[in-house]
């Protein structure tokens, strides 16, 4: 049995997000301005080989804090979907 | 009223996806020999200040095929939340 993790890691609110703003003034130069607040993230999914879904769940986490993510400047969330 | 979309925005599956592979082989040197499979892609997330849900579909549709995914190489979906 195994989960599909599907992962993402996004800047803390209150860290400026360059990438964010450059995407939201292409928005409003494409004439889109009801569009605003754009954040940029990264989203992984990746298999876990796993017969616990417990066991998944604290793999993942450990995957997220030592590799995925820099728990510094970023938070990550995920979901585990069970692949038969 | 207004909607957060929240965009992913993944490599087609059959292009090769270089970061995934980084990120396995970190994973295996790092003694995750379960995980395996990754693909990295894109997180966004947008909030689109229209009234109906329709159209922030619609603009959805748009940014995505437009601005933020290359439909060439590149898959995304979306979800929208409702924001009172």
């Amino acid at each position: 049995m195994a989960y599909t993790a599907k992962i993402t890691v996004t800047l803390r609110q209150s860290i400026l997000d360059v990438q964010g703003k450059a995407v939201e003034h292409a928005l409003l130069n494409l004439g889109y301005g009801s569009v605003g607040s754009a954040r940029i993230g990264k989203y992984i999914e990746v298999l876990i080989n796993e017969v616990e879904r417990g066991e998944a769940e604290r793999i993942c986490n450990e995957i997220c804090l030592k590799l995925l993510s820099n728990p510094v400047m970023e938070n990550y969330s995920f979901e585990l979907e069970q692949v038969n």
